[in-house]
Order: structure tokens, then C-alpha cells, then sequence
């Protein structure tokens, strides 16, 4: 892995790296955030996965995340949002390709074989954090729009690696989504039973969540038809999931 | 005025503006914050100042400023750094033109006539945001690097108006910086007398500052050197302005 930016930051430090990614086949870029507690022990990890068109900076920079960090003793992780980089496929519109890996797994060209941002935020980079940071096996993992419903579709895959999961304004349902169909049928082909590997609201039916989750959406939000809260809070509700919904202006 | 953007955040509201202006001669944005206190009284306002390349969008997505205005009662004023669009004049460097205008009263073509970022700041949006508002006439400013060059500049230039100021790693002393040389050169012409109005250190000397200034600068900045902060602090020991000078990793 190669150091390319490092700055203090309420007494932690703000890291980037940048390494070659078997999963992706092309480097990847991911940021972290070691809070001062890391210099002494090993700290939980909370992976915060961004949104259409965003970088690993995104969250790094806006979320004000960082102060919270420090005070609790927990790492943070920024992972991209996709491959990058000229010899990777990608598409003109802003919401397929880079930028749009929908943490999916490929197995479309010209997306496959390298569009693989599942095993690489859940098997690639996971193991390269635990491996090279001073972290503990407590991982939460939370993200917004795209970046939310990776973070509840890649939580209840990995319920034993993910011990906690929440969500801001996630895209909830996208096999019924125009942010999601697109996508799936590029990336996974026209059979939609694969799709709902990757849909967190009849995932939820199907496989459950032994704990809680928590989904922050505003009401006014510009894209609330794309996301689709109410199939989540229903998926919830049928499979008798503990659902903190907050619903506000 | 036209509403662009409005967002809850922290209780209050993140708005985005366009308005003409007679200043600049063009559309000009900038964005505010105003708190939940703002609904029921008038508040007083912090100015933030941003750096070289940035827009209006900078501080207002990044600096994470809300919660503490939400909770002391502030409104923020984010403006932009330059005048912006097509018909405007720009450079091929991204420290001179659009995004670069360094707070100064162009007299040179081609950035002369509208070039006039220290006349929009302190005077066309001040009284804009005074009068459609709810504010008070307490005043602080501040900024970042460019923008905290830019706050020093202003506040020296209009201690009535600016009952405090404070700078994230400013452009402490332009005249004898690359980064102001060039660009009062270029907005301002060969006088370098002319210089001193817009040099943070010089005016210091010369006017002073009759209440105390907080500046923050980092010790392994990547522009320190340009940055000038040992001038400053010479300047305000010569002068006998109250600086608290805050240097750090």
C-alpha cells in the first residue's frame, strides 16, 4: 500500500492509500481515519460507503465524522466508490460505471470481470484493514444513497462481520428503482433472481437481520421515489426486523 | 434573489443564493446558514472566506460549522471566491481568475472592471445579507488560506464593521509571496504601493487592529511557505495587536 496523503485531525490522523486491487484488477484508492486511541490499543471500525459519483473523499471531507470518532476510540474507513482510471470500462451517464459500482459483483461485460466492488469492500479491503491497522473484530458499516444500500445489502450478507449497520436515505429497493434496474441488468444480466442478491428490502425478507438497523431519510428529498424507504420499513415490518426509522424535514 | 438550494441541517436551514450583482457585473452565488434561532430573532453572523479554487460550496459542505452555529445561534455566510461563469475573464492557472480573486478591487484589464471580490464582499452582499436577513450587526469573519487572507484584509480595512476575525492558514503576506505577487501584479498593476492595501502583515503595521486576532496554522502545512505566518506574527509583536497564534501538527 502506498501512503499519498496524511493529515491530523482532532488528534487522530486522516489517512489515504492507494494499493493494487486484485478484485478490480486496477489500483483502488480508500481513505481512513485513525483516531488518537489507535496509538495505544486496537479500536472498532465503522466502514462508511459513499453515493453515486462520490471518491473515498467524499464522507472524509463533508462528513464532519472525524470529531465523533476521536471522542468514541473508532476508525473509520472511506472506501471508493468504484474502479477508476482510464483503461476501466465505464459508461456516459453519471449513475453506471465509475463512480456506480453498486457494490455488486459483475458478470456482464464489459464490466466483468473486474467490477467486483462486493468482494472488494467485503473480502479485498476488509482483510487489508484488519490486517494492516490496529482494529478490533467490531465492524459496523453504514453509507448513504448507493452507499446505503451497500451497507445494508453487504450487513446481511456478512452478519457475523458486520456487527451493526444503519443507513442515510439508502436506494432501498432498486430492483423496482430506476436507480437499481439499470444498473443490475448491466452488471448482472437480464435475470432478475440475481438481482435480489443485491436488493435490501427482499433481502430482508429472505434472510433477516438478527439485529437492529437504523435508516435516517429526509421527507423532501429530491430522489425519495428512487430510494423507496416504505418497501424497506414493510420488509422490515413482515420479517420482524427491529427497524429505527427517522422519517424527518 | 433567487432560492437555489434549501436543506434542514441542525435545526436551521442551508440556503443557496443567485443574485445579480452590480459589483461584479455577472450572477453571483453564495450560500447561508441560518440557525433555529434565526426563526424566532436576529442573529449575528460569521463570514467565511474561502481558498483558491473553491466555491461558495466549499466551507458550507465541508467545515462541519453548522452544529455549532445550531447550537450558539450563528448565521454563516459562505460566499463565493470570484466571479464565475462564460463571459467572464479567466487564466489558464488556477490561482489567477475564476476562483482567485483575492478579495481585491481589480484596476487592471482584463479583470478590471468587475473583478471586484473586495467590493462585493464587504460591501453589496454585506448589506444584501443585512438587509434580507435576520441579523444583527454583530460581525465576525473569517476563512481559509485565500479566504483568510481575504478575512484579515477586510476586517483591517473595516474594524466597525468586523467586531472580530480569525483565519485558518492564511495568505499572511502576499506582496512578498508566489501566492500574491502574481495575482496583485496582475489585478492591480506594477504599483506595488498599491500592493500594501491587500498584504495582511503590511496593513497591520499601519493601521493595526484594536481587538485581539486568532490564527491557526498547521506546522507541516504543504505551503507554508508561501503562507508567511512568521511575518505575521512579526507584525502584530512590532504593532502590538493581541495575536493568538496557534501552531500545530
Amino acid at each position: 500500500m502506498e501512503l499519498i496523503e496524511s493529515t491530523v485531525c482532532f488528534g487522530g490522523k486522516n489517512a489515504v492509500y492507494r494499493h493494487p486491487s486484485d478484485a478490480c484488477g486496477c489500483d483502488m484508492t480508500f481513505g481512513i481515519y485513525l483516531p488518537p486511541q489507535a496509538e495505544t490499543t486496537s479500536v472498532p471500525v465503522l466502514w462508511y460507503l459513499s453515493g453515486l459519483t462520490c471518491t473515498h473523499e467524499n464522507a472524509m471531507s463533508k462528513a464532519g465524522l472525524q470529531k465523533f470518532a476521536a471522542k468514541r476510540g473508532l476508525a473509520l474507513v472511506f472506501p471508493d466508490t468504484s474502479l477508476r482510471g482510464e483503461g476501466v470500462a465505464d459508461d456516459e451517464a453519471y449513475d453506471l460505471g465509475q463512480g456506480a459500482g453498486f457494490y455488486v459483483n459483475a458478470t456482464q461485460k464489459p464490466w466483468a470481470p473486474h467490477f467486483r466492488m462486493y468482494d472488494y469492500v467485503a473480502r479485498e479491503l476488509f482483510y487489508k484493514v484488519c490486517s494492516s491497522f490496529p482494529v478490533t473484530e467490531k465492524h459496523g458499516i453504514t453509507g448513504h444513497s448507493m452507499g446505503g444500500h451497500g451497507a445494508l445489502t453487504l450487513a446481511i450478507h456478512n452478519p457475523a462481520q458486520y456487527q451493526s449497520v444503519s443507513a442515510f436515505a439508502p436506494i432501498a429497493n432498486p430492483t423496482e428503482s430506476d436507480w437499481g434496474r439499470k444498473q443490475l441488468e448491466a452488471y448482472l444480466g437480464g435475470d432478475q433472481a440475481r438481482w435480489a442478491n443485491y436488493d435490501a428490502s427482499l433481502l430482508l425478507c429472505r434472510t433477516g437481520w438478527e439485529r437492529d438497523i437504523l435508516v435516517d431519510q429526509g421527507n423532501d428529498d429530491q430522489f425519495y421515489e428512487l430510494l423507496r424507504p416504505g418497501t424497506l420499513t414493510e420488509a422490515t415490518r413482515s420479517s420482524g426486523v427491529a427497524l429505527t426509522y427517522r422519517e424527518h424535514e
